[in-house]
């Protein structure tokens, strides 16, 4: 059985979201599976020393013009949302709860939920920093609000998602998305391609 | 006559050599021709707030991984010079002073000039912020060195190509290379082949 693919990401990412729907697909053509990893570029910054995309001069227009284009390049749906960059501490802590669930039903709702999330605030606009709107988010994909509710105000989980973040920022990880093939890092929504003709080839 | 595809580039940016390397061939594909215009990322930065690539933690070390990764992937000859980043301002003024001769012979040396340069930068390790090392470059694709060495020391020339930066800010333009077709903006050498596509749909 070959390794999963692993899928760094930031639920404010809007390459993230772009690159979230197609992961799976480019998986599933290489017979791999992938396991949803959420970051939070904020801790990320302080270490690498950069900003969101958005705040600098030039760049930041471009990259506005970038994500829609992007978008339509496969024709996946895509509005900019009103708030942006967005805080996705809570979004992020109930992946890790489902995540770390004894069960196998809890954790199984984890890749929906990742879904919802971005659809619910790339497509639909929704203030997904909000914990009550992500709540109401798991509700819609099956997921018990309540404990939910409970389960990411738990001091483990909250240190899970710190841990990830450290170990992702260990591996050398400074953007959103990025997607580890056998160790191989590859930055970006724009390198998807180059991560299918890599699982092709097994390298080059 | 459909119009040029242009090419904005740093002299120091291995993106920038390595689309050099395959934009032609694309612009050759969808019959059109190249404008190269050498720009400089140092005093783009300064309005972008943005720094080289390889200063940022983390990030830097993954962009020295991927400049050889990138190479690999299209069998480009690449070595990452021991100078770097490097300043390029002699070999920038002079496809300046190519480009504006009034001699035709002299204008079509620029391409030539052009690949020669990124070759002894990036595949011979030759440091190009010397001027010398620039004339004989230059000599090498049969260009008088003694016409050149006059000419990039000419302020016409100097101010030729400060204005050709302030006009590539002024198009949006805050890194390189960003290939600029028809009006609409690409930024990195990974998005060449969404360059072809979209030269092939006509936009999307």
């Amino acid at each position: 059985m070959s390794k999963p693919i692993d899928f760094y990401f930031d639920f404010s990412s809007p390459y993230g979201y772009l690159a979230s729907t197609r992961i799976e697909e480019i998986a599933e053509k290489h017979k791999r599976t992938v396991v949803w990893h959420p970051i939070l570029l904020g801790a990320i910054f302080k270490v690498s020393g950069q900003a969101p995309l958005t705040s600098y001069p030039l760049k930041g227009d471009y990259a506005l013009m970038d994500f829609e284009r992007a978008a339509r390049e496969y024709a996946t749906p895509f509005k900019q949302p009103d708030v942006f960059p967005v805080g996705a501490v809570a979004a992020s802590r109930a992946c890790c709860w489902l995540k770390t669930s004894s069960d196998p039903a809890i954790v199984e709702r984890l890749t929906p939920f990742v879904h919802a999330i971005y659809k619910a605030y790339y497509v639909d606009g929704r203030n997904i920093s909000e914990a009550d709107e992500v709540l109401a988010i798991a509700s819609s994909v099956d997921i018990d609000k309540d404990a939910l509710a409970a389960g990411i105000a738990e001091q483990p989980v909250k240190d899970a998602l710190r841990e990830a973040i450290e170990n992702a920022i260990q591996l050398g990880i400074f953007g959103s998305p990025t997607t580890v093939v056998d160790g191989e890092l590859f930055w970006g929504s724009d390198r998807l391609d180059q991560v299918d003709k890599w699982l092709s080839r097994g390298g080059w």
